[in-house]
């Protein structure tokens, strides 16, 4: 359903109650560009820490528009055995509500809208149609605002409470030069009484003027008047000053109290789709869902929070459970089987064996998508998608349970584990970020960091380090670089051999978090330690809480951090993933093509790695021998039977070895020279 | 005509016409947004010196897009006495033509993407199907890249030009890791030229890998053979390999170079008009039209030079004849007549007498225009309208003549003292900018420079300054604002009282501008005199020549500097100008009202001033004596008659007394409180 401006009254109670009723919501959001750095390897790097993704993605991406919002709710039906769908694509544009309200400026980037437009995008729908909306403090605002005003042109409703402190009760005073004109007012509505005429039109004058008005009139005619701001054609405002009896003043009274709660209403706007999402506490289903994420919150809460686990608060408190597909299929035991997770490769993975396609119907009253006819790039319909996804691989866990089930609900334990990990691209060895706990901390102590001309280029890094083998460099800018060597051994020999260097510096990669973190003098760090398995174990506590938030906060998760087999990790802390695609090792600057494709999330296929989940892959399965409990019908799922690695924190098993070869066969495509012809 | 990207090859022709044979062309832009500061008195202080003025708008307006282009060609018809108009409306977008090519972004402001929704603005037409377009040094930059890959491509041509000197003309290096690569498709050639194939399609691969194939082919199959790079559905590259005998080659070679060469020129897309319009050396006629200058210079041309007078230089190089009518309207002897100056009311007001409405005829094909049926904030309409209302003010021009001519040619003299002087907004005593020559300098030796707390609002400066009469107020920021007195003999009692002043800080204007200079260290200054009128005399020269174009340069023009009857400024130099809209002296942010419909230039409606243009009113009128010469047809012109004002400079007439007297009459509304209920 096309939600704009003009249906959106209409259909908000449809949407509502499509929320309420609905197991699991699928979203997905289009936007007016992605990056406003001169590239994507600005925006990533291979080896950026969560930290700094979050601020390079909020510092790049959020000054541009969510301009496309899906919304698909998924209601399972026990009798048809099938899901009922209810898809909304809403268009959003930020028109400006009044002179008062904030005139949002936004950023567009041309291969985006270029991208979308060659999807057929409708463009007018966004900035002809599109619903406003209103953050929490700007709704905020306008309520005070609102509420105000009322105060100030309070007249004659009596109640002292109406009037604010700040309005003089007593005859206002009128400063000298406007003397004149007050009186003449007076004399007009003096002669309305004395004649037949039932309104009185004064002239257009100022805002000052009008609250001169306003008070002189309240003032000197407590009863008998209704007096209202109009607007001429021209949009000057003046005051009509109408006779009125008791019975109608108050009915005026509160007729304008009702229009001007309407408009409130009205501004706020698409915001009270999230608000009722967010209320509803139901599972939110996104792919590769971070920005999507970071838009809504920044859009329709309040401006993203300088630090991340800020971030991650106002997260939990606005969408208490998250699941990125994008996460979920490049895990154990998906990753194994899905060779691209790109929305629209996943879903077409998903209609083959072993996986099932999910039976849906679209409810009534609501246009219903063909998977075949692919309207890829609009949200409702990539919202669609996602759920199936979702669906799919839900189902397919159940497959392994004794016996096995053909239906797994959006309450499952079997999903748990995939609660609230948002899918992070690009980086080589922490595959989401952790919203409800810790982020994975990598052993990096086999990563140096490079500094170095600006003339430099990749091969010339690969010259560097030709003695040390195969490396992976990752850029960070035009003088900087993080390269990985391939045995942590070597890295003494790196930095002994460059300790007489004029050209470059080499710092370990230890050194170069400890300067960063001396840059920024953050005086309180939460005490950190290495665990065995090479991931760093936080204490984490989760104790403050981001205020101006009034829905309910997430309770306490049962499910800790997943710290799954670390196996992968070699003795050395060495891994191999391989990236098909070139980005973490190529210089972007350099190469005179600049990857458009690539820089656009809407065309998400240039990650083909199925190895950037490996930690992930590898997370503990909840023990599933409880039945799920408040779902209705019989829903008890028996023991679990495909546990492939074993649970055990920090275990390096045998099979690694064997992984370790399997990844070191692939490892001359990791050294590309980058594409710069 | 609508122009876009879909029959913009196959109108361009119609176009080149069009601008060929036209006496005068007129222009009008929209763009995404006005505005990207906090608020509208960030970018206009009404004592901005044209500096200023200059790097506010470049730093608060270049990011939005000119998206937009209203072109309307005028040709005089001697035997039907009435202009042939030939109308565009050109849809600009900056679709990236390729890879290489820049990924433009751009700002939009919801309040002028409202404003232009709200009339029906098709962004559609915009997004999907703009016309592309590339500056001067991307234009460059792609030719050369062509130029580049051509010569790295060029396979057997054989003559050594083609060939850069960096690929290499002996067998070429084959990395170690690629020679497996190379070595299995030089099998696969040398086998299709063993069977009947006609092509052979490799693998796609990477950048480098084809590059190295190109070589590697070209030195061991010099002939026979045509390589292209072609790509997959997926936008892979990869490499076809074809057998062709010689003529065949050199088909196909053309054949790439003709498609090259056109694809370029479809880049360079929109340029090409605006190229077409510089090189005519036209009269370019526009309303308003600084921002449209800046505007299409800054997309079309070059990223706009920093310093003022460089843009003058640029500006001259592009368009070297220029006409704003908002100006013309402002200035004598049309600014009496005329009350209101934008664009919808100059054409109301001129079609009454004493003016005329032209005689206009749309040119066969062309959609005509209905001036009845309004289609305003259209920009090839607005273009039209702005033509319309130039017609009628020259043609007026001719009423004073002796005899009396009806017909005024966009070559007279007449107009000349109107040419390339762009009218300033809200600037209280600059009228224009004056692109040859240097800008009006009026003494501001009433003006104060008043520093504050950031608390401060208009009403504190009106009771700090309450001793002195009339002020005005001109915010500068949250803490600093210009207070003009009424009196220059003032100034000193007011330095003197607010010597032991803790709050707040007071400077002349003359000490604030001498600040300034020093802060921007700049080491030579041309030396400036003050005259006796009060207008700095500069020694202008303009030898600097702004590299890069290869348009004619503007012949020396025989005008001199406007610098007209100084009489209205009195002896302590000071001026009235009654500005009805108070945002000259309203505090933006403390009102809680963003005027966002006057931060729009599209609705210029709220600059009601007709005062603003008082100097510029009483150009000198040249000796109009001399006879048209080139103009065809009898168009000599008599003896002006009209000049209502003396020419001589600094001569202070019995007149301005009156005129000053008049002025004090409007001051009250003046200093109004600002708007903020």
């Amino acid at each position: 359903m096309e939600v704009t401006r003009k249906n959106y009254k209409e259909c908000l109670h449809t949407v509502y109650s499509a929320i309420e009723e609905a197991d699991f919501l699928a979203i997905d959001g289009e936007f007016s560009g992605i990056s406003d750095g001169p590239n994507v390897s600005a925006l990533t790097n291979g080896l950026d820490t969560p930290e700094e993704r979050y601020t390079k993605l909020k510092k790049h991406s959020m000054d541009f528009l969510l301009f496309q919002f899906g919304l698909c709710t998924f209601k399972y039906d026990q009798t048809k055995s099938k899901y009922i769908i209810k898809p909304f694509n809403f268009y959003i544009f930020p028109k400006p509500f009044n002179r008062t309200s904030p005139d949002i400026k936004f950023i567009c980037q041309s291969s985006s809208i270029d991208f979308l437009a060659s999807q057929g995008f409708d463009f007018n729908k966004v900035f002809c149609d599109g619903i406003p909306y209103l953050n929490q403090e700007e709704e905020a605002q306008l309520r005070e605002q609102t509420e105000e005003r009322r105060n100030q042109h309070a007249n004659g409703v009596g109640t002292p409470s109406y009037i604010s402190p700040s309005s003089s009760k007593g005859p206002s005073h009128v400063p000298e030069e406007h003397k004149d004109f007050i009186n003449k007012v007076v004399e007009k509505v003096e002669s309305l009484f004395s004649n037949d005429e039932k309104t009185l039109d004064l002239e257009p004058c100022t805002g000052f003027q009008r609250k001169l008005i306003y008070q002189t009139l309240n003032w000197k005619f407590p009863k008998g008047l209704h007096v209202e701001t109009m607007e001429t054609e021209k949009k000057e405002r003046y005051i009509q000053v109408s006779k009125v009896d008791d019975e109608e003043r108050k009915r005026r009274e509160q007729q304008k109290l009702e229009k001007e709660q309407e408009e409130l209403n009205d501004a706020v706007g698409f915001s009270r789709v999230i608000h009722a999402m967010s209320k509803s506490g139901k599972l939110v289903v996104g792919h590769n869902m971070l920005l999507d994420v970071m838009h809504t919150i920044h859009q329709f809460y309040c401006p993203l929070p300088e630090d991340l686990q800020d971030f991650k608060e106002v997260t939990m408190c606005v969408f208490p459970r998250l699941l990125d597909t994008k996460l979920m299929a490049s895990t154990q035991p998906f990753k194994e089987m899905i060779t691209n997770t790109s929305l629209a490769e996943l879903e077409k993975q998903l209609k083959e064996s072993p996986f099932k396609s999910p039976q849906v119907e679209t409810a009534e009253g609501f246009p219903s998508y063909d998977t075949a006819q692919e309207q890829l790039h609009e949200a409702g319909y990539d919202a669609y998608i996602t759920g199936l996804c979702f669906i799919s691989m839900a189902n397919y866990l159940g497959s392994f349970l004794t016996p096995p089930k053909a239906y797994i609900s959006a309450r499952s334990k079997l999903i748990e584990p995939f609660f609230n990990k948002l899918f992070l691209m690009r980086i080589i060895d922490i595959p989401y970020l952790n919203i409800t706990g810790p982020d994975l901390q990598p052993k990096r102590d086999h990563v140096l960091y490079v500094t170095f001309p600006k003339e430099w280029k990749t091969s010339d890094l690969y010259q560097l380090f030709s003695a040390f083998g195969n490396i992976q460099v990752s850029w960070i800018d035009d003088t900087s670089a993080f390269v990985s060597l391939s045995q942590t051994d070597q890295v003494q020999i790196a930095m002994n051999t460059s300790r007489y260097a004029e050209s470059y510096r080499i710092q370990t990669y230890a050194e170069y978090i400890q300067g960063k973190q001396q840059e920024k003098e953050k005086l309180s760090q939460t005490a950190k330690t290495w665990g065995e398995d090479g991931w760093v174990k936080s204490h984490y506590t989760s104790t403050t809480t981001t205020a101006g938030f009034g829905y309910p906060r997430m309770r306490k998760r049962s499910i800790s951090p997943v710290q799954g087999d670390q196996g992968t990790k070699g003795a050395d802390g060495w891994n191999q993933y391989s990236y098909q695609d070139g980005t973490g090792n190529k210089k972007m600057k350099t190469d005179g093509e600049q990857t458009n494709a690539v820089e656009s999330k809407t065309s998400e296929g240039w990650l083909k790695t199925t190895d950037a989940s490996d930690s992930a892959g590898s997370s503990p399965v909840p023990d599933e021998r409880s039945p799920e409990g408040s779902v209705p019908g019989n829903d008890a799922e028996g023991t679990v039977t495909w546990q492939q690695a074993p649970a055990a924190h920090g275990r390096k098993g045998q099979k690694n070895k064997k992984k370790k070869s399997e990844a070191a066969e692939s490892t001359t495509s990791l050294f590309e020279v980058p594409e710069v012809w």
